[in-house]
Parts: C-alpha cells; structure tokens; sequence
C-alpha cells in the first residue's frame, strides 16, 4: 500500500506530528518526512518559507499532493475519508465517532496546547516565570487532562483492548504521545491505569514503534 | 423541524457552549438548556453530579436520549451526522471538510483552550499571578490565534461570504465566540479584516443571533 505524494512536515519529539505518524502507519500509506527543528537556531517553524506553509507555524503540516492541510486531528480525519478503504481510524457508528473525537479532543484540545512547547516559551521568556513555575504549570495540565481521559474511558462499556473497542482509532494516536509528554514531564499518571494499559497494548504494535520519536530521522543521536 | 429529547448542558459565555447553540440553530434542531453556571458558589461544574455528566467538569455536554456527548467539536460533526438531511455544518468534499476542520482547531484547540476560565483561574489563585499578566496572557494567545486564522482565510480562493465558502460551516460556528472573546478580553483584532467581515456577515443570521450569550435563559439581567 502507499502513497509517495504524501509529504509531512514534522519533528521528531511533537506530540502533534507523532499523532499523524501514527495515523499515517495505520492506515499503511506510506509518506515522505520533512524535519522542521523546533528548538535549533531559535525554531525552524517560525521562518517565513515555513509560515508560508502554515501560518501557525506550528508542525505538522501534510502535503497530498496539491493539497496542503494543518491540525492534526484535520489530517487525521483527512486520511480517514482520502483512503477509505485503508483500516479505519474512526468508528463507523455515529456514537462511536462522537466517542472517539471526544477521547481525542480531551488531550489534542483541551491538554497539548495549554503546555505546549510555545506556551512554555513564553511564560519563560515573556512572563519570566522560573523553570520550576512552569514546570508545575505543565503538569498540572497534564494530570487534570489524564484523569479526565481516564475517567471518561472507565466510564464506558465501549473501552476495550484500545481505547475504543478492540482496534487503534484516532483517540489512541493522541492517547500514546500524550503519555510520553507526561512522562517527559514528570506529571503524575500512576493512577490513570487504563490509560497506561492501552497505551502498551498501542506500543506492542508497529505502527506505533515505528512513529516512537526515538526511531524519527531528525532524532538525536543516542 | 427539531427533536425535543436534546439537552445542552450550558452556559449563557462560554465559547464553546455558545459553539454549539450555533450549531443546533443552523440545523434547525430544538434543544432544551440546562445552565450550569461556571462562577458562582465556585463554579457547579465542579459539582460531583455534573462531574458524574462530564468528568473534565467543563461545559458543555450534550444529551441526545441516552447518548452523552462531551466537546464542542465532537458534539457539533455528531449533530452533523445525526440530523444528515438537515443543512450541512461540514462541507461535503474531502478537501473542504479538512480545511473547515482545520479553520475551526487553529481557534477551538490552539487559541481558546489556552486561555480559558480554567487557565486564568489557575495563572491568578494557585501561580498568584497578578491581574494584568494574566490579562496580557489572554490576550497574547488571542491575538497569536486570530493572526493565524486571518493569514489562513486570506490564503485560500475558498474563502468566500462565511469561512468556506458562501454557507456557514463548523468554522463560522467557533469563530463567532472567538472574536467576542478576543473583544471582551482587549485583543487586538482590528487587522483581522476577514474574520471580522466573516464574523459580522454571520450576525446577520437569526441562528447566530440567537445563540448569542446576551439573549440566554441563564444571562445576567441588564
């Protein structure tokens, strides 16, 4: 299977473009990755040939030919619809679809952006907050997140090998690097146990490895 | 047209219920409000009965008979596929379905959650930030989020009368609430000539109009 028209602008450690990674090896289409360093030469995503691509400069961004689309979650349902007969990353049923989109939103929304990488930037640098502050500030977001997506997944019948029924769906592209950030972060997730278990029974599963950040081109050398 | 067993949990200002109200008016389904007020007695949204509706203790949810539906976005794509003969919030195309989706994340994930009630509250009682940083925060993430949707819409042959085209869509539904949020808070959007001219064609729409937190049940008395 594959799709060689598919370019994705990313970077290895963003949580955003490891979600379309992942949806990407799911569905088997097979992409060219363009690294965007965020942190080098004080971030490549703020040039004017990259804002020309994507105006948030934010990654990632997928090309599909002629087409050019931002957000994640738009990309993830883009190559949902563009490949449908590829394995499906969201539910067929009208219910399931709401679930999943919730599932995911709850990080990708309501979690991500508040301690992303620019807002840390600039509470630091702008705001002159020390590293500890916004370390707290991070965490905090991160495990008021969590135990929302836990709560939510063991309140549901629905919940299953994945966070939705038996197979990955778009809530388990968000699920996995949203867990490594908490780790990064050193935010407390210990109790969200079912969170953690689909986030193993994801990594046993190489289209999961395969978008790891460690295994990304543009990953430092160990 | 319209299907009474709908409630929204509610809340006369907030952007993303307001989202929402826009929605269910444009499809033309009739809902029941219940308003949960995010302020007093220290927010009911913290209650444990509404925690039980929506573990993120955030508004709103949705009913639909015995579904419960949780964030905005996922609500309003629901809505869409619930009611499929009524007006379309999505486009029908794949590409514009992606742009739309996009349009709609750059405010309702990377913008608003950012500088939500939830995040003020944190930034003032907990970090003891003082009024005018937070202020100067919000306002940041505004005006960071309204450049990038202006540059977006500006930047595609697809903008037409509303955000896609000539009909209201999902984008027009999250970008209404976003400028009066970016007006209440004293961002600067005045060089956002497109969002404002999308923004005023949309209030001439009784669907939006009566969205509109000033004529909810639950809004203050003048």
């Amino acid at each position: 299977m594959g799709s060689a028209d598919i370019t994705l602008y990313d970077y290895w450690r963003s949580s955003a473009a490891w979600r379309v990674r992942i949806g990407l090896n799911l569905k088997g289409v097979s992409y060219h990755s363009l690294p965007v360093h965020l942190v080098r030469d004080g971030g490549e995503q703020h040039r004017p040939e990259y804002r020309a691509v994507n105006p948030a400069g934010l990654v990632p961004t997928l090309l599909h030919g002629q087409r050019r689309i931002t957000q994640s979650l738009a990309i993830l349902e883009y190559l949902d619809e563009a490949f449908p007969r590829h394995p499906h990353l969201l539910p067929e049923d009208i219910r399931g679809r709401a679930r999943v989109r919730a599932l995911a939103l709850t990080i990708a929304a309501d979690t991500h952006p508040i301690h992303n990488l620019r807002v840390q930037q600039y509470l630091k640098d702008t705001m002159g907050l020390g590293e500890e502050q916004v370390a707290r500030f991070v965490r905090h977001w991160l495990e008021e997140g969590f135990r929302t997506l836990e709560a939510l997944l063991n309140d549901s019948s629905q919940t299953g090998r994945f966070s939705h029924r038996d197979h990955p769906t778009l809530a388990d592209c968000v699920l996995v690097p949203g867990v490594y950030a908490a780790r990064r972060f050193g935010a407390g997730i210990d109790a969200c146990s079912t969170v953690l278990r689909i986030h193993d029974e994801c990594m046993t599963l190489p289209a999961f490895q395969d978008a790891h950040p460690d295994r990304q081109p543009d990953a430092p050398k160990a």
